[in-house]
C-alpha cells in the first residue's frame, strides 16, 4: 500500500488573493510577527500497491486533473501507507 | 525566519465528497489502482522570527481561522525558511 501526498500551489508569479486575505485576517487578530500566507489544495491519494510507472502516473493524474498547469505547481511524496 | 506547513483534512468520520469524487475521475482514467482520495487544504505561513509561543499561536490561528474543529483535524510542521 502506498500514500501518496500531494501538494498544489499557485505560482510565484500568480497572485494569491486567497493567501492574502488569510494574512490580513491574522494579523488582525493580533499575530504581527507572520509576514506572508500562501494557500494550496492538500491530497492523500492510495494506491493498491507499489508498481513501476507509480512516479510517471501519479504525474499524469496531476497534470491532467488536480493541478492547473498554468497557473500552479505541484509536488509530492510517495511514502508507505501505515 | 520560520516556515509553518499546515494540513487541514476532514475528520474520518465525515463524508469526504470532494475525496470520491476525484477518486471516480481517476479511476475512469484508467488508473484501477487507485483505492482512495482525501482531499484537505494546505497553508504555508511565514513568521519573520522564532519565538517562545509560536506552537501555541499556531495553534490557535488553526483552531480559530484555518479549520473547522466540528468537521475538520489539522498538523503542521514547522521548519526553518530556505
Amino acid at each position: 500500500m502506498k500514500l501518496v501526498k500531494v501538494y498544489v500551489t499557485l505560482k510565484d508569479s500568480v497572485l494569491d488573493a486567497q493567501g492574502e486575505a488569510i494574512k490580513s485576517a491574522i494579523n488582525t487578530m493580533g499575530y504581527n510577527q507572520l509576514t506572508g500566507v500562501h494557500m494550496g489544495k492538500y491530497f492523500e491519494l492510495n494506491f493498491s500497491e507499489d508498481y513501476e510507472n507509480l512516479e510517471h502516473d501519479v504525474d499524469a493524474i496531476c497534470d491532467e486533473l488536480l493541478a492547473n498547469p498554468n497557473i500552479e505547481t505541484y509536488h509530492y511524496e510517495i511514502t508507505e501507507e501505515a
